[in-house]
């Protein structure tokens, strides 16, 4: 279940019912279709709202904010870790809106305090307004149920085949809202609420009391009306329960769990027991850095990201391949069982021939969707890198030898096999040069007309793939297979040398060679001139030296760094470009065309720690996260790094940093991984721990408790004039070479690291 | 090109660029799909509305109605045969707005008359706002070009397949406003507009001069700004273009044709030329008779819709077969050789084992969609229906010898064959006891669980195939194959006598048999107890012997007639019922789930008066147009017959009534057909002119005029005391048969036809 709500009381809310399901609807026919980017509010967006009248009184207004959006005397909202809330002065009154969800029900649980402020007895009616909206054309109706307290809307899923009334009999078509408090009028009909004024000003709010619509095959709506009496400094509660049913007895369920017998004392225990119950996974990493937003950020926000990527797989039942490899690339660090269960159902997914699917379909009723019908070259690179990250974590070589099945046989292999298989599969994938063939697409979904024909190359995937050779070398090397990982180490130094001799040019890395032979991303180009992900893959891959990493540093500052971080690609393109593709014709700065887009840049910064770029790697880092200077601009609360910030910046300043609102990244895996592996560099190797920290050099102090293989780490990192390299004291002791081996479960580890005061001596 | 404008300003838009297509869309992403019955209007539907503030004085409005929709001291709505108006009074302003489209071009010509009724010169801000709305996810902005002297907005048509990048790139995927007056600001983006409040109040306008801002990734919108002075007792107009357009190049054509060099004069003429260009086929029939609204309907209504569903296919690249073959039905009335290119189309579709596809492709790029993707097994029946028609009006009959392809197979048989084909098809998907297979559908597209097993059987499917085979047995007699009509008539008496064995129960035809042997649509049946089709086409086909007849008349009177209309079916379903589908799912008294369905409604006419039940049938009719008892409740002007009008009306009467607002229906071809050889009774038959109106008893007398083979038909119909039976006078002189023979092209006949006091004596 994923709610995203803003301030003024909006909410877009979704939960897995096979695919993302909805219960509250825009006011029309909506497409059924991945997350929109900066997508706007407007007057009838789904939302849930309180209205607010005193008896007697003209004068309306609604809580927290819209649809009336009258000033409000004073308003607070504050985002916590198991609660949303909003707290409101207004004539005298204080509420207290606040919003939990449910640890394993799909259910909204909302309660508004009210507390008289003044010395007279306040007597208001409250109608809680929830929108259901449009949602179906086939049957949708609504009405109050005295029984529930509440209004039930039901609706059939619209289908036409056949074969959908099986998939869809079970679906939850209900939407209900039901309140604590015995109501004393109610509209469950939208139209009959509006009247002709609209939302701003019902017309059913002229009078106090409503007439009772019912909704017959007309949008509905969930309005309830209580009127209160609050004494003098006294206070009421109202609770509610909003959500997604399958039948009628799904909701009186829902009713005896959250609302017990006999009123207030209950419920609220209920209530409140969830603001225990934590939505993240477990807390493997805790840090404590001269700057407290970075922590609290990394602390509590980015693996709650992280584990709604591995545990929700972005609202799909069929994750692209490559998401959901690198979606379970993070979760490994809260829970590599979750992982390793992953990398056997991608891997039995896998053809005989190497290749991997384009999406990885996660229940028997999926199939591959929207994207997912392209077909893309990239997804058999991410098989080494994931399991790099999980033997790392967990020292699980056993993995390798575990048979599993492929999609297209019957057969069981190892999965060390189905990797070499993958290995096969991308190392053949290459042309006459040895650049791999980029088809209709390789990471990036829409450079889709590069190699449409079957002949244009990616530079990306090249050194992509050689960067994953080598991995899987590493990977090989450490379970006894030397020879093997001499021979891939050999083919990723001839990838690379290709990629050298055919795509560096004047300075940087070009993206790729098109099926005509025009290489591209370079500076003969006037638009998308170059492009961050093959400089940042080649200093991975090994195919930039230092001169040349020197080089495409100076080119990635001088094109496509910007306060609000890293350009995929500058300039960004403003016309169809016919040999490149759907990527040039996205909106200037959006996604792929050249925003600061994060999943790259994370990329980017994952690439600076290898070459101990500890400064530049942390800026990139820092600056996904909002933070006063730029909130307004980004529009977006530090609470999760979207998807994108708005580039273009030299094009369209006005706009660039605005932020897609779009929680679904690949780049959360990697920020964590920078945090945890990097920045405060405890990181495992066959069972050990190394100890690497990479500050900024402007901090000259930083503690973190790390959990590893079931054992607690609390480090302390200092800088001391005293030493001239690192020191690491565990338990007191120096260590000679800087791990923590022989690890005990359950056992807590003092380590104690000196660094030099100044540990960053590439340019900053 | 189709608009469906409410008088508030909301209006629909669309037009067929391959299929469907629009140019101003919702705030969110739509779905692509069908038209939706009984959609509702909402803050931001798209409008076309201005809003009018007077120089420095606060109070805003908007014309026509909404978003500001303030109380207005006169308001008047009206829609012409060419344009549609609205004359507004408003503080010593008159307004009249004036709405027209163009006979080719794909824009909307609007214009903004302003009268300065006091004796002060007035200063108003005139702020025209064209919503555009959410574009497209890929690509969306909007500017302002003054070059052009309007709003631009670009998008790219979202897609993710390469395939579909050839197939989209010459859409239009431009939204233009133009004026033909200098701007004095403008607003291009709508949250920019709107800021904190909304349309209701858009924050833009509490100043003067707008912002001039631009929406790059933002939701487009169209908003411009003249400030206006008008002398007392003098006049001011603006005229306005807006709609899609390819390019640039493509909006500079629409402005130097309608906005031509010099201002008003000239642009007026522009303008006015299309008030004369008819968007109707010709006039083939004009009535006079005692009810002028009715009138008003059949000359100038009825006909348009007519010819929209034959000439724009339901706004469809793949219109469904039996609705392609009945639009076509009535398009022939209007235009004949539309009609007969439609049935070569039709027919070059068809299987060589005679059965039709679910939808007839009408260009290359075209494909089946949404419904068109379930089989259903009536589309053979309505070929020969259509050939009646189109022989009766032509006398074509060499068409029959024509030699047209099949889908599947390259050889060119003749029409005829193809006829027989079907037909053999038809009587061979019947079961052993000689009843029609329904499998997924027939007529009834939700019925489709019924004989999902391939057993069941539909009754009404098997009177239609009888009453097509007797149809095509008197085509086949009149072009001279006596034996094979003796064949056709003799098995569509089998098939009347099975439907009778099988399917009579109890005072009415029962609906059908299911996969598991059960009879439904009978006196057993607490839902779905009786269904219309089956009696109608029973009636048709032959089956029903006149006690027969007599027992379903009266079953129908008390089960299904309700003021709006007879119901499709009743009661309506409540609940799912697994051995009949989907039907039953959708809401009560909606669409197939028994609503005054007017489709099946005019079926039920054409078959009463088939056996002179003239009062009875011109009830059918007549209910099917709104009118001042009922224009409330059914929120339907008297412009168009619906889809379907809410039956349950015993169920749910509160609702009853209630239009689909839907144009697209079967309805409107046989409604001609009922008028024109029915009620009027000019019926052609072999290139003579049947003379044989029925009039309801109540009228005295009527006026026709028809046009028929290019000749002219002038008919006045009187009640005489003096005849008892039908008289008919050609030029003054009695005719031994009811018939006009050999009509002479541009010729003019006088008809004088006498008709008994009273003509009906059957129950009324």
């Amino acid at each position: 279940m994923l709610l995203q709500v803003n301030c003024a009381g909006y909410v877009k809310s979704q939960y897995m019912q096979h695919d993302a399901s909805k219960y509250s609807y825009g006011p029309n026919i909506e497409a059924k279709t991945f997350m929109m980017p900066e997508q706007e509010f407007y007057a009838h967006h789904p939302g849930r709202f309180f209205y607010i009248k005193e008896e007697n009184k003209d004068s309306l207004i609604s809580i927290p904010f819209a649809p009336v959006k009258s000033q409000l005397e004073s308003f607070e909202f504050s985002v916590g870790q198991n609660d949303i809330c909003w707290r409101i002065k207004h004539g005298g009154l204080k509420y207290k809106i606040s919003l939990q969800l449910a640890k394993e029900d799909v259910v909204e649980l909302w309660s508004l305090k009210i507390i008289n402020q003044t010395n007279k007895v306040k007597k208001i009616n409250v109608y809680p307004y929830f929108s259901i909206g449009y949602m179906s054309w086939m049957n949708q109706s609504a009405s109050f149920s005295s029984e529930l307290n509440g209004i039930i809307a039901s609706s059939i899923a619209p289908y036409q085949k056949t074969e959908d009334y099986y998939k869809q009999k079970d679906f939850k078509d209900l939407t209900f809202l039901l309140s604590n408090k015995k109501i004393d009028s109610y509209c469950a009909q939208l139209a009959a609420f509006e009247g002709t004024n609209g939302l701003h000003n019902p017309e059913a709010l002229k009078q106090e009391i409503l007439n009772n619509d019912s909704a017959n095959y007309q949008t509905p709506a969930a309005i309830l009306h209580h009127h209160i009496e609050i004494n003098p400094k006294k206070e009421t509660q109202l609770n509610y329960l909003f959500g997604p049913a399958k039948d009628i007895e799904d909701v009186k369920q829902f009713k005896r769990f959250y609302f017990e017998q006999n009123e207030t004392a209950s419920s609220k225990l209920k209530f409140d027991a969830f603001k225990t119950a934590s939505m993240t996974g477990p807390d493997v990493l805790q840090i404590e850095t001269p700057d407290p937003d970075f922590d609290r950020f990394v602390n509590q926000w980015l693996p709650r990201q992280v584990y709604y990527h591995g545990r929700v797989n972005r609202m799909t039942s069929d994750p692209q391949t490559r998401n959901y490899l690198q979606d379970n690339l993070g979760m490994c660090y809260l829970d590599s069982n979750a992982t390793r269960h992953a990398l056997v159902k991608a891997l039995s997914q896998q053809f005989r021939s190497g290749a991997m699917p384009d999406g990885i379909l996660l229940n028997p009723k999926a199939e591959l969707k929207y994207i997912n019908q392209i077909p893309h070259t990239d997804h058999c690179v991410w098989l080494p890198l994931l399991l790099e990250v999980y033997l790392d974590e967990m020292n699980d070589y056993q993995l390798l030898e575990e048979k599993i099945p492929y999609a297209d046989c019957s057969d069981r292999h190892t999965v060390r096999e189905h990797i070499e298989r993958s290995i096969i599969w991308l190392v053949n994938a290459r042309d006459e040069r040895g650049l791999s063939y980029i088809e209709q697409g390789d990471w990036c979904d829409p450079m889709n007309m590069v190699g449409v024909k079957g002949i244009g190359v990616s530079s990306w995937l090249s050194v992509a793939t050689a960067y994953s050779l080598n991995v899987w070398a590493k990977i090989c090397r450490q379970s006894g297979k030397e020879d093997k990982a001499e021979d891939l180490i050999e083919k990723a130094q001839e990838i690379n040398k290709a990629v050298n001799d055919y795509c560096w040019i004047d300075g940087w890395y070009a993206r790729g060679i098109t099926d005509n032979g025009r290489v591209f991303g370079t500076s003969d180009d006037e638009e998308g001139k170059i492009y961050l992900n093959p400089q940042s893959w080649a200093m991975l891959s090994g195919a930039a030296d230092s001169v040349k990493m020197n080089q495409l540093l100076e080119a990635i500052e001088a094109n496509l760094e910007t306060p609000d971080g890293v350009m995929m690609l500058a300039p960004s393109y403003t016309q169809m470009v016919e040999d490149i593709g759907r990527i040039t014709q996205k909106f200037p700065g959006v996604a792929e065309n050249g925003s600061v887009y994060n999943h790259a840049a994370a990329f980017y910064a994952y690439s600076l720690y290898q070459q101990n770029y500890s400064d530049k790697a942390f800026r990139v880092l820092r600056t996904m996260i909002p933070d006063g200077s730029n909130i307004e601009r980004r529009g977006q609360l530090p609470l999760f790094v979207p998807n994108y910030y708005r580039g273009a910046y030299h094009q369209l300043p006005e706009v660039a940093g605005r932020s897609s609102q779009l929680i679904n990244t690949g780049t959360t895996a990697w920020y964590y991984r920078c945090v945890i592996e990097n920045l405060c560099g405890l990181k495992g190797s066959q069972g050990d721990l190394l100890v690497n920290p990479q500050l900024p050099s402007h901090w000259n102090i930083m503690q973190v408790t790390r959990r590893f293989k079931e054992a607690t780490f609390n480090m302390q990192v200092e800088r001391d004039e005293n030493v001239v390299s690192q020191q690491v004291y565990l338990d007191n002791k120096l260590l000679d070479t800087a791990k923590v081996t022989n690890i005990q479960p359950g056992k807590e580890y003092q380590l104690r690291v000196l660094i030099p005061i100044v540990n960053e001596n590439k340019f900053v």
